[in-house]
């Protein structure tokens, strides 16, 4: 299309819609479908539209009942509460609006529920990969950028644009996901962020790429596939017996969103009068002694001046995003949800988010982001064995205090509180929690820098932490990459860390999601996480025995996974020095046993009195009569 | 005595003691006495001599039975359980044994209870000074050292020596402590060290000039003025409205205990086949994944060659050792207790000991030294809010999370977890204890580095750190001499941070204990804290007000202290520049408020809408209308 022709397109809509804008209209209704079935039978819908907010609204169609109209304060919406009983049949009717001589009216979808897996939940059987889908892999280029989007760049060259992947390229490597041994993928989300670029730094321009900047509840980004390319990826997933985790971002959108530039209400946004930055500080909330206005810096700052805060404590925002965060797990067949940026949302909302989440998919898992430093405060934000006044409902939570001490314990050397010690210690205060096992652990991910950076670029050590997290409490989960040695650090920028995997892109130098792609050092490393993962896969005492650890001496780290089945021993030995274990210590759990495999190696062991330890090693041993 | 007498008379005593062993005797009983009038009507008494376990005892005195006899492993012990009726009156009886044709009996005293103060408890309105009775003052140089005592020296000169210090150099300086502002005198113990000089380190022999080493409970070292010199001193606070503090060790005595040296039963210490040392590790007491080895050699390992590890679990000795503390309390008319080495002792004997006590004594404070690092462990063994499988019941503890965070504070520059962001962040993790105001509070102690060594000799930063113990929440406690600035590291011994305090000895150059002793700066030092802590002393809002602190920024950290009569605010600006703070941000605690008086210069600030804290300084603000 040449310049003048768009331009002339441009006017004839601008003309058409002032022109529409005098008669009343329903432009949109939110959610855009919903279903016969559900547990909850209330369902409120969101009407926009010209003198929405105006007009009487009926509703004619069996099982349905419009039980009440309430205007916003923006005329052009309406919100109208459905009661949908249990005889209400799948289909379509119309929801009709009058004002005066005008009559309006919409399509409204009931489906029948979606059958297949969902809600399946992820547990410590599970090992969930974290993808960014615009880096990882570009299925379709033909969806790389649109001139019908805000931003319409693609471009691989620089790294805060976007770069083409999308789930057609994650699609075509799931083969590559089950061989690693994963069994849950999550993604940075796939809302559109139909955006403009943002001013991310004083040198920076950034696109929307990681997904965190919704501009359209009820868009998959178009640039990732959409809502068809979701759902094709969701099922494949499902017929591997895999499971779907999505991002949810409750806190802020991007100040493209269609709900900021028409709000409902005046105080649909936290508003200040000049800027205010959110403080960061979640002390403020679990502190028996803060301040209401921390409190308030805290969850209505906002996270950057182009993300404006969601006003959570406003009931119809509260209802439109709890049915949404419904509407895709129905839709998408989820099995999980993490949450972003979990500490700086009104907590009564989160509770009522996910009790709503539970009581339809009661085996659903959700664990969200509460990037903190202490299990106090880390405790606060789920489930938890704390008498204080707030008591969180969340069922998981992402573990940030074993995430800080895994990856401490490989910089430190070992000392009365360091090295080794920080692992066993960090576990040692999982009593504040109603279940660890519940927590999502993880050795890095999209926001932090990458563990091989973080350690030194010490593959003796990348193998000991990797151990770790593949061998204890909680829910593995590993950021893409990771198992072909991708590193770096967030500096200069975060895009430094999200970089594209080498081989998913056209024209690609090496492809590393083939064994002939990998260097040696690589090929070790991805059969490494592929042989541990898929042993925790195939050993159900990884996933829910028991776990017993011992006081670490002498830079040595020992401990137990074990139930009436098997028993797994885990010996690490974090020093520069070959060791030659005494096995006495551990008789609780290793009396009756002669014999173990190395599970790593094959390796059959025929004495336990003593283990050989390499430096720098962490070995796991199968314990045989 | 010449040297050839002293040899015949000890000739004597060993034929005399050869010749009686033959005789059944009741040599001794533990408690030495006993009242009536307890809530708790049972005594058990031990007995002690030849032939003890095989003879037949019989007590005739109206209200007191003799419930059981139950003979020890150890023919020479018995002990004796007696019911004490209600209508017991006070007096002297008889304990008489029969074996075959032998008869013996030992007078035992039921005594009235002690009237005056008793069992007071410290709270949050106290200030409590630590002494170490040897390095205070030497009150009567005639008891500085005894010839029929296992250790007969005292020399000054020898750091790890005794030096002289005794009860009655305390007595002298009440006016002292009294005009600094204490309220509460807790003194290191002083149960008879009656011991060899020990081992402690390659290079040193050092004497039980602290106290911990215990050879009998039911004695007071006669080298600090003996049972006398203590009720003396007891009363002489209780006079001045001041209260008592005693220092209690369950974990271990020392090997020149009587009852090591005369073990009951073989299990009345704890037993390895080869010398086992405590691992210092309370994570194996809260860790939920613990193993029951690490917990024994916790709780059972010794804390050196030379202090045998009491087997707590012995129900004898628990009830030998609960019923001692209950006969210092009354006898002693004790206030609270210290409870050394806390975290090495069985939980269980620990909670029915603080049981029996508190039964007796309701207002009684005890707060036990578990240094640990976090706050799960440290509510681990006070009264807390964690549904965890063992639940403590001491009412209090010192204070090592604060001490941690006080002291980092002032060591660190500011930063996103640094710097006076430690305190606050200590202070938020509050909500696990039951009653975060009853955690004793310091800033150093005889086991640690003095506090101004630690903060590199800087007085502006000692302000600071007084000022926030003196007026945050919790039982504020003081280290001798820190208010005349004494300092010194551990290294090389621990001697060096328990030197004498200056003028309290004869010859001393100075006299501290004088204005006119102290130099300029130690002057300024005791009167800043006595001016905060006699301001606290007065001020009930900083005894039992509520807190409310605000998220720290750019170095500065301001709470308030407040109840329904009085606000108090103290802002610390840790920066090396002067700031101009805006007080916008405090309005929930400050509107209405107009002036205020500067608790420490008394000067008047007429406008509060910014304040001016100079550098590296915490003012201490009383608002007024």
């Amino acid at each position: 299309m040449n310049r003048s022709i768009t331009l002339l397109l441009l006017v004839i809509q601008l003309v058409l819609c002032r022109a529409l804008a005098q008669s009343a209209a329903i432009q949109r209704i939110d959610p855009t479908n919903w279903w016969v079935g559900m547990k909850n039978p209330n369902l409120q819908l969101l009407v926009y539209g010209p003198k929405a907010g105006s007009m009487t609204y009926t509703i004619n169609y069996p099982g349905v009942k419009l039980v009440k109209t309430q205007k916003a304060e923006n005329p052009d919406f309406v919100f109208l509460d459905l009661l949908i009983s249990t005889t209400a049949q799948p289909g379509i009717f119309r929801i009709v609006g009058k004002t005066g001589s005008e009559t309006v009216s919409r399509a409204y979808e009931l489906k029948p529920r979606t059958t297949g897996p969902k809600g399946q939940g992820v547990s410590a059987a599970d090992f969930i990969y974290l993808i960014m889908p615009d880096r990882f892999a570009n299925g379709d280029p033909a969806n790389d950028a649109f001139s019908d989007l805000l931003d319409t760049k693609a471009d691989r060259s620089v790294p805060h644009l976007r770069h083409g992947g999308d789930l057609q390229g994650i699609t075509n490597h799931l083969d590559y996901l089950q061989e690693l041994g994963v069994t849950a993928l999550w993604m940075t989300p796939v809302l559109v962020n139909d955006e403009t670029l943002k001013q991310e730094a004083p040198d920076r321009m950034q696109a929307g790429y990681h997904g965190y900047h919704f501009t359209d509840h009820y868009q998959i980004d178009k640039r990732f596939g959409g809502t068809e390319g979701y759902r094709k990826l969701g099922q494949a997933l499902h017929q591997r017996g895999m499971k779907l985790v999505q991002d949810a971002v409750y806190n802020h959108v991007s100040d493209d969103h269609w709900l900021y530039k028409n709000q409902p209400f005046k105080d649909w946004f936290n508003q200040w009068s000049a800027y205010t930055g959110s403080s960061h500080k979640e002390q403020a909330l679990y502190d028996p002694y803060s301040a209401a206005s921390d409190r308030k810096v805290l969850l209505d700052g906002w996270f950057t001046p182009f993300l404006p805060d969601l006003n959570l404590r406003n009931p119809f925002l509260a209802t439109y995003l709890i049915q949404h965060a419904i509407w895709c797990t129905e839709l998408f067949s989820l099995d999980a949800w993490r949450v972003d940026t979990y500490k700086y949302n009104d907590l009564n909302f989160l509770n009522r988010c996910n009790q709503a989440l539970l009581s339809e998919y009661p085996k659903l898992h959700i664990f969200g982001e509460a990037w903190v430093g202490n299990p106090v405060a880390q405790a606060f934000f789920v489930k938890n064995r704390i008498d204080q006044p707030f008591k969180s409902n969340q069922p998981g939570g992402l573990d940030f205090v074993l995430y800080d001490a895994l990856n401490a314990a490989l910089k430190e050397t070992f000392g009365w509180d360091s090295g080794v010690n920080r692992v066993h210690q960090a576990l040692a205060t999982d009593a504040v929690y109603a279940d660890p096992q519940k927590l999502v652990t993880f050795l890095d991910n999209h926001d932090t820098d990458r563990y091989l950076s973080v350690i030194g670029d010490d593959y003796a050590k990348y193998k000991m932490g990797v151990t770790w997290l593949l061998t204890t409490r909680g829910i593995p989960s590993w950021y893409y990459g990771t198992e072909v040695l991708m590193k770096n650090t967030k500096n200069p920028s975060d895009a430094e860390v999200r970089r594209d995997f080498p081989g998913g892109f056209p024209g690609d130098p090496a492809n590393k999601f083939t064994d002939a792609g990998r260097s040696e050092k690589e090929k070790d490393a991805f059969n490494f996480v592929k042989k541990l993962a898929n042993y925790r896969k195939n050993t159900p005492t990884l996933q829910s025995g028991k776990l017993m650890q011992f006081i670490p001496q002498n830079g040595t780290y020992v401990y137990f996974r074990y139930d009436s089945s098997k028993t797994v021993l885990v010996a690490t030995n974090s020093t520069e020095q070959e060791i030659s274990l005494e096995t006495g210590r551990f008789a609780e759990r290793m009396a009756g046993f002669t014999k173990a495999r190395n599970v790593l190696t094959d390796e059959v062991i025929n004495s336990l009195i003593t283990l050989k330890l390499p430096a720098k090693t962490a070995v796991v041993l199968e314990l045989t009569l």
